[in-house]
């Protein structure tokens, strides 16, 4: 199982016109309240990322936050910064070819992350389902989660939450075809 | 108060790439369920919409929808066809003259429809509220309900439902900012 968990302006966008993501979280949180995060993490075996997302969270100032296994896609980096090498390991190839050595690391329920990834993974049909949680700002552009298709794909919405009385949290399961049951 | 009342697909879009728009109506809905849209324009006194949506309705195989008063924004149309002009009336101007010219007809609660007009409104932060359904489609591209802005927008959502197992539909309300009460 391939699954997203990210969060969204109104307009679909992961990040602001200038990179910034600081408007993700700037919906006063008293509580510190994780919005199914926690939940989501423990279902997950392994995450899987591209260069840019991976070298976004290696800049946070903070540990790293992961104590799952995280494979990096990118076929421009040469290797896993020293420091990073026991947290993250490089892979190259095809979707299809990543996956399956993943599989054979007993890797199977996968978070999938980054902007670009996603995308990657959508216009192969490998996405299984997509927690999309809407920051209710409308950005007026940015950087978008999702990109072209040559094929529409169907989810469902199978469930949907309100947090902090201003974020709604919406989760989608692929299905074959509207009809399907 | 300037309402939107919309459905999209996951990756915000109001028409596919060949400006299709069967695919939002094509969730089972075997008992005709209308999802909200009697309650909203039970609280609208007038719709106001661009001239694409203004031709797309025309075009319909089927009688007028609408039994509230239609302004139809276009600085191209010289003039609305005869068939029409009992149910719709032509605007021209700057958004803030059109919507003093409405008010002074007496309707103030007015559903903007129509992606070009609905970006229109929302460049002079003329939207209040955002009903937008969410058909779960990922397009792949299309006609997006939102367009470039200068300055961000923050909302709150309200209220979110799921109808037929299978669409969200979120609300939205323009809120000052992040901190407002």
């Amino acid at each position: 199982m391939n699954k997203v968990f990210i969060a969204t302006s109104m307009d679909g966008y992961i990040a602001d016109k200038d990179g910034g993501i600081e408007w993700l979280h700037s919906v006063p949180n008293p509580n510190n309240i994780d919005m199914g995060y926690g939940d989501f993490m423990s279902q997950i075996d392994a995450m899987v990322m591209g260069r840019t997302t991976f070298e976004t969270v290696c800049g946070f100032d903070m540990d790293w936050p992961y104590q799952k296994p995280v494979f990096v896609l990118s076929n421009s980096l040469k290797s896993i910064p020293a420091e990073y090498r026991d947290k993250a390991e490089l892979m190259k190839g095809t979707l299809k070819e990543i996956l399956e050595e993943i599989h054979r690391k007993k890797c199977h329920n996968l978070y999938i992350d980054g902007g670009k990834t996603i995308q990657g993974f959508l216009k192969e049909d490998l996405i299984d389902e997509m927690t999309i949680s809407i920051i209710p700002y409308v950005l007026g552009g940015g950087i978008p989660l999702f990109g072209e298709l040559s094929e529409r794909l169907y989810f469902e919405c199978v469930d949907s939450k309100i947090y902090l009385d201003k974020i709604v949290q919406n989760r989608f399961v692929r299905k074959m075809n509207v009809n399907s049951i």
